[in-house]
């Protein structure tokens, strides 16, 4: 992850980018990026969407990258490790949502029971 | 970013949440996380997202660990390693954009020019 | 619609909201309220999504809400008039699909067949 | 707007798209057009988002009207009205922002002065 970070870091600066890389324009970025991956399952059923064929997958692998890309653009440029962001809002998670009263239900779907 | 992986499937199995984790879902709860993160830019000149108040980045950096934590989920559940699939995506870019043709100009924004 | 246009600049210039909301602006708060919308959906299945409570519509109600309102914004600071937007559009898909060959199959759908 | 929510359920009906137009499906669907309305705007500066391009501003009607299209289907399907879901909301914003009080600066700026 910090050696993607670097990279990220250095295509830009090689393409001189910084200017239009604001944190904003880099936040919008990631929207569209994120966009572009639910595209490819917004017509799916929930069953066509867990048995992607390898062509659909190479095309999804793909904008998942872009997504990755953006958002390690993203953290890069506000000094915040993503994988630590991560770790700490899962260890937040885990305690809003324990194990043994969350199973099997999602509290969002729960509304619907 | 391995180990985060594990961390997520974990999380999901303890909770028996794979029924609503299907790739299409896990894909538009992203979107919807990526939003929270877009939210805290919408209002802000470029400047003032270059220009965040401690308070407001950690704020934004619980939200880069909501996305990332929705992108390695979706990501595991499909079989992709997301950071092989940056680095490839890196690659397809620095052929697409030469650094010496590239520099100080995105080709979107050129169009404005 | 003319008249929601014209209420929607009247609410912006009495606040003098004007230097907040550029198109640019304008655009990522109406993706951010697309997500609050889409929030309410996606933990849902399809059928659920077809039967949702009184209760749930009201939410739901409230923000098609705000996304008609920044769609309308967003066009009126662009001179651009949305159902003359929409029926061009219409016309467009209308030749793009047609009914005859488009029956029973959306193309994005095609691929998965 | 009512012959507009007609016109698009007839285009449904000839289509026999009933069965992907889920009203899940179509938020997803919403939301990836306004992605791609955001994708013209995302590299822009504020000020080159208020001078467009005739050229450009055309390309942006079209996903003016793609964004209308879809969000109509959507409350055509749920049986919600948007234009009164749009008044009902601006009634609200406006007790909420008092013009008195709000002149001159939005809550969510307002946190970064």
């Amino acid at each position: 992850m910090k050696k993607l970070e670097e990279a990220v870091r250095q295509f830009r600066e090689e393409r001189d980018w910084e200017q239009f890389h604001s944190p904003k324009n880099l936040v919008m970025a990631l929207m569209v990026e994120c966009a572009e991956l639910a595209e490819h399952f917004q017509w799916l059923t929930q069953s066509q969407s867990r048995n992607l064929s390898p062509e659909k997958k190479e095309m999804i692998k793909e904008e998942i990258g872009d997504v990755l890309i953006y958002l390690v653009n993203l953290s890069e440029k506000l000094g915040i490790d993503p994988l630590e962001a991560a770790w700490e809002k899962l260890g937040k998670n885990s305690k809003k949502y324990p194990a043994d009263q969350a199973r099997g239900k999602s509290w969002k779907y729960h509304e619907y029971e």
